[in-house]
């Protein structure tokens, strides 16, 4: 299999998570040709803060090999990794990263700084951006616009509520 | 309470830890003068890669108040954190940061970086560092001289087994 067909699985797991109100952001881990780890983003299902799509993926692959390091083994992920999960990339020594869309708010894969090439920490990572970007990025700004769409649409509501009201 | 007394309940974590075979690192999380959130290094007895002590706080912290959102929230660890758990503290939006030792190899709270302060992420933490630094530096040296040791004895003895085999 190509990236792209592996950043396909990864987008699966970003839809997962946009139909049912989260970011929409998917990842996998992949050993030996196979799907170890899968996750998607569910941090306000959860309400937990560390419940990213990478972090769900690595600790599933974590359980599946019975072993934290995933060596020899690939990670793509469909938005540019935060600290956090560069941070666990790095502790469970992913082999190589890919990832679809750049995040220029909060990228640590290359675009504010490359944690995961940084030689001083000690595993580094092969990393590579921009597989499917386009598709990558289509999800969340597809998603951020449908959110701002239903949040005006609520505003217009309350107000014209709250006129009736008044007039009543 | 002082910050020493909070960081002698991370110290107890970092005890758990030591007790079972974990590098010893513990962790709290406070709030309202109330400690919501405990944790301590679970790498090796859980295999998984992302189980240090302050994510599992965090985790715990999360779950205790329902709400990812850690505001107004102290987290006090024994060893400046980790690319991943420094990320962590910023996404759970914790207010300040207190660690014990420094960690020369992979500190990234003013060590080789500071991720908490770094105002291009959507939250800052306060960081201070050195509290119970001796204490919280100590129960480190200690686990990893007894570690050499055992090692150093365990190669003796196969050697010395070894030995015993030819001679028989």
């Amino acid at each position: 299999m190509e990236k792209e067909d592996w950043m396909r699985e990864a987008l699966l797991e970003a839809e997962k998570a946009g139909a049912i109100g989260e970011v929409p952001i998917g990842a996998i881990v992949v050993q030996a040709g196979k799907i170890i780890g899968r996750g998607h983003n569910l941090r306000e299902a959860t309400q937990d803060a560390t419940a990213h799509a990478e972090m769900i993926a690595i600790r599933e692959a974590c359980e599946a090999t019975g072993s934290w390091r995933l060596e020899n083994a690939q990670l793509y992920v469909t938005l540019e990794p935060c600290p956090m999960c560069s941070g666990a990339m790095i502790l469970s020594r992913v082999t190589e990263v890919y990832f679809g869309a750049s995040d220029p708010k909060g990228g640590t894969a290359g675009t504010l700084m490359n944690l995961l090439t940084d030689d001083r920490f000690n595993h580094v990572a092969a990393v590579e951006g921009g597989i499917l970007a386009a598709e990558c990025g289509q999800i969340l700004s597809n998603f951020f616009r449908e959110l701002r769409e239903r949040k005006k649409a609520a505003r217009k509501k309350n107000t014209s509520n709250s006129l009736e009201n008044k007039v009543e």
